[in-house]
């Protein structure tokens, strides 16, 4: 390890720094501009992609070429994995050529892609079972963030893991979030990121169907910026309500229900398809039939929560 | 009328007012505060509902009691109507003992419940076929609201309607939108109360299915607040991507679908039933199947669109 | 009431038979030739619709053209009508120049429309009060049936009713049930039609997927057509589990879930959207978290009795 | 090969039978009672599970304990799994101590688990690289055919192994199909069971929602029983119309859309959840969307084609 001086790009300012050497396999859009970023944070990288020209593209920037994950995970006090899906990690990990045939016991695996939760769970576990340390820490935002190193990282692993990876995470990132212990980063991404896509197709459908109906986005937006709609539910409807265990209704289940069902009749009479909201019509149908028709519409939650086999919260 | 000048409740605010004449009929869970803060602003009420404890109510705070929606609606300046359904609110208008029985040709009928649009549509038609005067102003936010005289109030009307009621708005609300015409008030409405009460069944899926893998709300909330989950497309990942045209790819439809299956693929591991994220899936599906895997997310709207039939927008 | 010999139409039988005067309004797709069926088993017809071609098409066969509802139910000891909606119906019966303002306290009201149950219910009590005789018999089957005089009779009525009917019925359709009383008529059409319309659709999944990963319809079909996929579960797997009380597994719960789970991955791996089946995961996931993992694939009924809120039947 | 007599438990005939030796592995509850039936019918087991009590059960019936799964595959000419998932298959043949660690290339690998297609797909050529012969051949019908012999084999495979394999299949099954080739078999295995899960949780909605508004089961059955709800398209309604390229409506889309509007909007009233209806609705509203509206209710199996990106069969 060099202490060193770093630019740190998105904030133009100057600190001590640990320089370290890491192995980083998986260069696509967003592997090679996270990659980039380590290189400027003044890490010294080896790096290993199927792409050979995204290999060259790094190597230009002052990266060293790598044959094999192999290659990548020798001799460096970290190893960054970005990549498709779950089977790919493992196999990179544990397969011919792969990181654990040359890793240190004294290295950090960092995984920052995003699999299935329960292959991150496994593949921790092997590595410890193996006396290696993993840890993971997929990403939110975007590939433009991956560029300005303005990356949320969503760190999962020990408080010495984190702390150890915090520098990297710099580099890459304006935001760690700490989620909690090994495994729970890609819990949290991976709720957050149903969250955003599953919302982006109801937007869709609420959008879609204004159009339908004649109004225009703008007036539409003028509207749910000021409400639910378009604040979310977190912070604006729950936290008085279902969150502190209040279901008294300042909007009742019913007339909730109510009002989808006048939304669905109408997208069906001017053929808005809107699988989505149809769903959750449903969902309030649940909430009715357990009684909560005259209870806060945040009843939703405690309703899905007991039909999930949760322990109620509210009596 | 009698020029007056009126306390404004929420804004501690002396102004020059014009005070009103109006027959208010519905004192339900919204109607009776609504009707409480025309009576704060200086206009005089009579009032009607079928629960005589309800008029009773606005009597002790200064109204006048009506013996039928035709009382209410004789010798006034404004009706206002607030009832729980659209059939209701043709019976009161047009039914026995109606409001168009003795409603001047002068006044001005608001209708603030929230109905189906094409019953708003067909009964604003029918009004201008006898030549009375009929506007829409369904509310947005909660009974609390009501009370504070801060509703968000949904004009749709004419110009002149709308500025003839607005002094009437004030009383109860805190912020007027235009919405652009006539039928335009409830549309808007419908999209907005479409648009919050699915989300709170997909937001109650997300927190459950958080809950079910071990993470607590505050770590949920601590990413969610800063990506799309939390804040929504309509004013982060749309603008610069489909709303101006631009489909390529900040996160792809391939990756979200993907992301989307992990989720579900979870959920349903856990037990945790989660139809509306089920469904969008099927929607990116459909996104997909158009050749849209490699375009950004948001074409999920765009494809919406031309699956409902309307002309594409982007090339 | 003249007693004749008639012949029936698809079986060529003569019999003794009751002539009756009947008024029939709604002569659309269906309605044209249910009322030629009745024209051909011997009955009188007064025939009313706004379509003036459809009256003449019937004339020519040998009815009377009806110059309004009023005019076709006036002398008559049946009406019959066959609308496209629940407010035409409500209109033709209370409505200017309707129904009721001609016919004789003698007579009986037969609608056959395919309404909401709510509507039959209002408007059967309604007909009470006013003293009318009032019953519902919407009819199952397609429009080559109604030509056949082949359709099936759901008849929603008292015992009497549906006696004095079936004269009529026994011209239109090749079968009556009878339902069970008022209303049940067209509540079991709209449980078949439900069922059939939704089955539709989740069989076009299952051929879309069977097709876009390499099957044949007629290898599809060759094994379906031997299993509760050909052949409905209610004569299959149900009556010796769930129906019997009985949910010890021949299929278990969770197998049935894991099996529809690759189902759904398959077909979104190759873009057919399957927006029923993967509701119907959401819906074995529910069963799941109720504990009923290990128990018969049938209790997915029991559990969405309860989910409903209906007393549990089996401990 | 040792020719012999052989009983065949559920047909009691005789006949001149080619006895082989049988490596069976996984013996839960299908598997247990095919391997017994491959004793009955004449043939040497080695029989392998990880619960010893499984192999006791078998080894009391005639067959002989294996060690492994690599000690069953030893020296027999043919080797059956019947295990729960694909990754354990995979481990079973591949991993420590698996099958192709012993077995003979001249010897027949039969998978008859229910997997993933394209683990099926990958293995079948995987081991085919390997010079190793393997099919598929998963089963339909329950664990009560299995025990009587009479499960539906649904083979995938080429001619030959089809051949080779079919005295063994008709020792388990009544009913062998050939799928088509190798991936075939499973998949039209998945197929068929997409299809009767998915209908399970259909029919449990219309049977519930039955229920809910006073309908006996008996009285939905002597309808459905008689209509496409209980019989099903494939035979019924398809033939003559989608099938046959001819959409003339005999039961317009619009109609059925209309119908499904009235049962979702009843159950909604009387909380009846029906997410695999609601999800349907959004079917149809994506062919009415598309201009279908007044065709043929059919006609939603060539929309999903086509929404799927499949090339239109009907011009």
């Amino acid at each position: 390890m060099v202490k060193t001086l770093y630019w740190r790009q998105s904030q133009y300012a100057y600190k001590e720094q640990i320089m370290s050497t890491i192995g980083f396999i998986g260069l696509g859009q967003m592997g090679s501009p996270m990659a980039a970023n380590l290189i400027n944070g003044g890490h010294t990288l080896k790096v290993f992609d199927i792409s050979e020209d995204a290999i060259q593209a790094l190597v230009s920037q002052g990266a060293v070429a790598a044959a094999s994950p192999a290659d990548a995970a020798s001799d460096v006090e970290f190893i960054v994995t970005m990549l498709p899906n779950g089977a790919l990690v493992r196999n990179i990990i544990f397969g011919e050529n792969g990181i654990t045939s040359t890793m240190s016991k004294e290295a950090l695996l960092i995984d920052m892609s995003t699999i299935h939760p329960f292959e991150t769970d496994a593949l921790v576990k092997e590595m410890a079972d193996k006396g290696f340390s993993m840890m993971e820490a997929p990403v939110g935002r975007t590939s433009d963030h991956a560029i300005k190193g303005e990356l949320l990282i969503l760190a999962g692993g020990s408080k010495e893991q984190i702390a150890k990876a915090q520098p990297l995470f710099d580099c890459m990132g304006s935001e760690t979030v700490d989620a909690g212990g090994a495994g729970k980063g890609i819990r949290v991404k991976i709720i957050n990121n149903y969250m955003s896509i599953a919302l982006n197709a109801l937007s869709a459908e609420a959008i879609t169907l204004a159009e339908a109906i004649g109004l225009d986005f703008d007036t539409a937006m003028a509207v749910m910026s000021g409400t639910p709609a378009g604040k979310g539910h977190f912070t604006t409807t729950w936290p008085g309500k279902v969150l502190s265990g209040d279901l008294s209704p300042a909007f009742m289940v019913d007339l909730a229900h109510k009002d989808l069902g006048i939304a669905l009749d109408l997208a069906n009479q001017v053929n808005v398809p809107m699988p989505c909201g149809a769903a959750s019509r449903e969902v309030y149908s649940i909430t009715r039939a357990a009684g909560r028709g005259r209870q806060d519409w945040s009843a939703v939650l405690e309703q899905l929560r007991v039909t999930s086999g949760l322990e109620p919260k509210i009596k």
